[in-house]
């Protein structure tokens, strides 16, 4: 209708109408100001959206997968954006928790009354996936983490850094992940890093072994290239066997796990990174019960010609293809624990 | 709610919903292979609307009119985009103009029953006018056209200039009003140009000659500038005292009107052009019974920083506070015609 | 050296040297999470200094004033940036507010003992006025402040405009002049805007009759360019007639009083804006006691080759040359009230 | 002299000086209305050019080839561009075929009188294939095409897809060579697409089926990658082996076959493409019997920095490397079939 | 043909074909290594030519002018490039003043024969005015420099500034000016800068008074654009009063004559520059008797979607519609003294 | 403190204040008038500790290496820029020995009494690597290159290849590991090339065999992809066998090593080149007596989003780590031979 949605999809004010049926929902989060250096994550949402103008239903077979998800059994919908304010990071992470709230708890499936949608959320920066884990976890419990990313993201914003460091500014694109584990959202032993080559802090392994002690398995960029396909095979092949069969998984993607030249409109660049191929491979071969997702992290500003929003738009496809493709999310027993 | 409209409109799929009504609807036409030289206009609908994002009812009072145009009598409505195919300009323009009769002749606007919507239509290239005109020839007979433009845009296109020449390579972003003219859809002699300075063909001025014989009024950009508001007081009056008081006006504006310091991002620029303010200045002195506008020509691929939309989307405000604070069109008796 | 400073001056990490005496600072200030719109001020102060790099003490007459103002009596010192949190903006206005009153209690001019040097800030977001006001109005008491730009920046952010509205969202680069009002650091009556043509909120005059309440005076950018050069001078006579001799004078340019032509790069662009050469004509005429000024709202990513920056650097330029050439200034009697 | 041409090369009007002999020549085709996404390549051959500037006879040494093709017994001519008009693909299709067959049905080569010379055609849009292959088929017969692409571009457009779908619509950079099938222009047997990956129709293969059916066998951008080098010379021994010895082949390069990351500067982008020293790999593995090609696709408005234009650049030269390396072609006895 | 050359016209390649005659000649002078900032203007001619694309014999009709310079009594020729060294300025400028003698002193006019024909240098930096002046002086006498320029360019470069200046360093393209007076190149007492406001050396006026001492009338960008035109006005009757009838006349055109707004692809930016409408309207205003000209300083790498460059193929228009409307140059009787 | 050096460490005139002691420095050579093609290099130095603002000791622990070299016993020091003139390259090798020779021959390491600093220099064209051996060579003897580079740069540019060519266009960025080798600097059979792809001159291997008769070892950069790690692997290991233990090595980067999709920022791209990780894997691979290294070719204004300056910054951190981790590095006993 040239109003821009996700790869055409329907739209509808998610938030504020309750009756609308989905099961599968794009959600934008505009939201940047939990950015440690190059702002601009706030307009990716719009960005993505435009980039996947030439997806669409119609032609929409995933040659790797065989399977074309835009035309299976699953109603998507693009709900637009979570409103959320630029001056004041408190209010915004209320206002985002709220939202998600509102989408996973009081919203139903169109295929599967009782149970929630699941929501692809386009970023905006890294930190947004903790309310959407928060919401998750009071449905599925815990889930586990697929974290690609060139930063660990698992920092410990508790340990006082500097003169002003405290509580207000504790919540991070750099330690969402720390405190979701603090909050008890993600698995204790099944979470995985993807992607890893950033300089850490200190002298030493800190960092890491303070990561492993929160439940993370880490594969850096050079476990993913240096041997090649067989080591993509072998990284899959540990993961799999890592995370129990039905377990809830959630992946999430910051496009710096690319390297610069594929994605430069992002803000914290990291040279030596995955290809979109890479990329494209292993969330091929991840054919777990996903209970959500999000790509991350994309600065239009930044980007040139729109590589980082079409590569962040392909993603998105990805996801939803094993979305579609695995069939209808499975919800543990033990939920809400 | 995150989707990008116009100013935060409300949308409708206006070509496939009869029933919707609204008094003034923005449409965009995605087409640009009318373009002598830079194409990149068919994506104009799509960067106006997301350049038009800190407009909003709420804030949206005209300093310059004394007047909050979106939060009077008027509804507004962003109609979307016209299907319109890339591929073959015959079928593009009976596409856009089975389209704008759609729009014109069978909608009916809210506020005045029988009476049909106007609208401010996004290009695209300047050739989307033309299937505009056809409509509003419709319902308001005649209509005299204002052209913002740098070029005349009356080239008589049945001259056969080369080999290849022929019927089909008529209807060209150049020939458009000459085309307009040839059909009886413009008035006979209360037309305007205001902005032109590019190169015309020949040894002399029978570009011009053609173009007076056709009914137009031309402003160059000196008549303009050169003797500062005096003279654009001059122009607006000169105007003014041709165009007959009541008589259905369309506004027409090519963003290479303007200097290629302020847009950049069009096809065919030509130094030495406006300034936006002077465009603003100009747009608000003409208070006329306007039934139609556009804004057309900007290229998004060679825009900078989005100023080249985002002085488009201040053209479509100001022709909406004029539309809504004129009051609602006069159709004239003689419709038809 | 090679190490970039503004204008090649000499540097000192001067919130860390007390003892360094210098009689101007430039200050930067890398904040921009007070922003609503574009983000990516946090690099303006890097880019502003590197823009400047054609200036320096050699090369400095400034034709228009007969002056070379970096080879006078005044010590030049570029004091770096301060540190500023991007995570939280409750924090970060204490950072600043801490850090402007060291600089302006805590340290003394070169050639004024016992009096403070005078600084201009680079920003980042327009809100960085409101600590810099702050520990001004320890010295001076309440100043006046010229202020360039196409929005008001008065808004009174304690209305309750949304359910999110509260305490914590107040602080924002469109309040941050009615805070400091609100604080009484500003005149009760001699305050100036220039360059005024932002839409404003709701169906009448509302904001500008709040802003008048707050001792503004406002000059449009019609006020300025529609009867050209004496209307500039009329509107320079007027705030001369305002503004009692010696009184503290505060300027404050936010790049987006300039059109977006000339300044892209920035975040809340407004078509119709001022030239360059029309704020220079205008700071040549602002022979104020100057007690400090700032240039704000430039935004890297959005600026194209360096207009933007380089445009801010020369405003920087002028108001030191008003400074030095005004000589040293006057403090009232009644400070600190 | 300063004049682009293509690598320095010597320039003629070569459709207006059919006494001018040369063995290959470089014909430009600015053509881009057939495009269904991002237009631009009308630029294309301009682009390429001036990005050819680093290459020149005297430092032409192909070092993976052992070769210096542009100083050896084929004379190289640059033979600057068909013109085309913008506005009727009905017109510019006749055009071009017109200009091809002029080309190569009426020209003479340099070192081969009475064969025509060869060309390397710089697009333009992939539909710039179609006219060449209709002048080649009447001298060469049917021709093998080897077709690097992300895209099939074998859609059968006589399917009705929409309303406004006809034989007016049906030439598109998508479907062209379904019509050089349809029009008996290519092998039967021996055509290749290397590169492919984009989403296709429907809800099965289909698409892939037709292709097969028109003679295509189909290598996708994994094929190549995913098991490295060894992959490739596989590829190109199945391509080898496929082949006749002796039988015309053309080479057909759109530069979306490599990633966007290497190639921003296209219209239709597909994440997870070939690199470029894959690319040349493959091309230096490509000895054969080439009577034509094309570097197609490259659109300057969104290449970044020239990379697109320089690979493009590239591309010509290896075939010209090949082409002059492998000698005179081999024309088929029975020709004009 | 689609080999780009300047507005179409006929290219040849001058400095090898000393029998080809023609009028006016478009000349390349692609050297950038007498910068004192940002490089790139290697690439002006090239980009000039590409910019005027829009320029035919077909639509050159000058309609401030009145007149078709393209389509009257004069041969056009685009000459290509002078080759020019980028490694060693000694070298550099003999390449160049080589190469304008044999220009300048070894062709015949198309029109003219036993005069030489004249040219509109395309730059590269300033600094290619000398070489072409010198060529000038040895047909025409010393010559006037109408110099269009935010900065002087008659910097003194045998005062010694710094420890390395020596005679090899004096060269550069903001002192080839003071070589040309000392060289006895330019009149003694009819050059005028145009647009002058960069900052000046010192602590006072002595750039100026030598500047004065060399023959230079100056006007300021605030000289011109002040007191409107009326102003303009002034300054033409000033330079027309000044410049004897019929004396030979240079105009030079700096691109960083007018505000970065309008030309950001140069060097060294001043910001409150003039506009290209000023220029233009100046440009017509000077109907001397023309002998050569330029326009330089044109830097691809900083252009933006090409305005700098289109604003520089529209000053070379004008220049030669000047000296084809005039009429061919007349010699003084007193040349080569 | 916000003004910008590399990785924030601190800075001094190290040219003007020998008294300071370091053991490591980095310094800017902003010189590029030696480049073939495009320039802008100059600004690289800037650019580069722009892009590595995101480093800094606190958080610099390199994952590859288990090694934080920012923090371990090396006083790191930003020694600025080395002052270099643009319009005379005989000059400007003069300034660079000059400065070279000061830092490196008098000055003191501060761990290493009686030994000088090294130091990483930030390019510039490649040229500078020339003066920086030459001090080198006075300390160390001859030292053994690495030399990442699309291009050989031995080329003999005494040979006379045009009318202009003299003593005087000898120094070139193509041309210096020639001249350093005529000079004695460098080894006679230990050097090494990485990454070359370039055409070559002529019709054979010529330039090859010369490069080998003057000591180097060359490997493509096919030699590093084709065979994957293995190969890289093989690479590292045929260096390490021929280089004698202990050697001083000498690693300098040309960012055109790497493919313009990664490195778009530089003067002469080569499709087909290294990517970012296969350049840090070399790197890290290369533990040798490193006795200096730089950086070249990062030319800002074709730099996208910083990539290419973002990459030559993680190249220092890599040169560095193995600085510091190897240890101090040694002194020959046979030096100043
Ligand atoms: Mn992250
Ligand atoms: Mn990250
Ligand atoms: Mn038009
Ligand atoms: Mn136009
Ligand atoms: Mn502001
Ligand atoms: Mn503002
Ligand atoms: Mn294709
Ligand atoms: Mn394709
Ligand atoms: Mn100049
Ligand atoms: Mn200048
Ligand atoms: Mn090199
Ligand atoms: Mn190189």
């Amino acid at each position: 209708s040239g109003i821009v949605t996700f790869a055409h999809f329907e739209t509808c004010r998610a938030l504020l109408e309750p009756e609308k049926k989905f099961d599968i929902g794009i959600i934008g989060v505009p939201f940047d100001t939990a950015t440690s250096y190059r702002p601009g994550a706030r307009f990716g949402p719009s960005a993505i959206r435009q980039a996947s103008q030439r997806q669409s239903e119609k032609r929409g077979y995933n040659l790797r997968a065989g399977y074309n998800p835009y035309k299976e059994w699953a109603t998507l919908m693009d709900c637009g954006d979570i409103p959320v304010t630029p001056v004041c990071n408190e209010v915004a992470l209320e206002q985002m928790t709220d939202a998600f709230e509102e989408l996973v708890l009081r919203r139903q499936s169109a295929s599967m009354p009782n149970h929630p949608p699941r929501y692809i959320a386009l970023g905006g920066d890294h930190s947004i996936i903790l309310p959407h884990l928060r919401a998750l976890r009071k449905v599925y419990g815990r889930v586990a983490v697929i974290h690609f990313d060139a930063h660990l993201d698992t920092y410990n914003s508790s340990k006082k850094n500097g003169y002003w460091d405290s509580e207000k500014t504790r919540f991070t694109h750099g330690s969402m992940l720390w405190m979701a584990c603090e909050e008890g959202l993600i698995s204790e032993d099944y979470n995985v890093h993807v992607g890893l080559r950033a300089r850490i802090g200190g002298k030493d392994m800190d960092d890491y072994h303070e990561d492993t002690s929160q439940g993370w398995m880490r594969f850096s960029t050079d476990d993913i290239w240096i041997n090649g396909v067989p080591a993509m095979e072998s990284v899959l092949k540990k993961i799999k066997d890592r995370i129990p069969e039905g377990y809830p998984v959630y992946i999430s993607l910051d496009v710096d796990c690319m390297d610069p030249g594929f994605a430069p409109g992002t803000g914290t660049m990291e040279p030596g990174g995955l290809t979109p191929r890479e990329v494209i491979y292993l969330l091929r071969g991840m054919d777990f019960n996903l209970v959500g997702g999000d790509v991350v992290e994309v600065s239009p500003p930044y980007d040139t010609s729109e590589i980082t929003a079409t590569a962040a738009s392909q993603v998105v496809y990805e996801l939803i293809t094993t979305m579609v493709e695995k069939g209808k999310p499975e919800i543990p027993l033990l939920r809400k624990n």
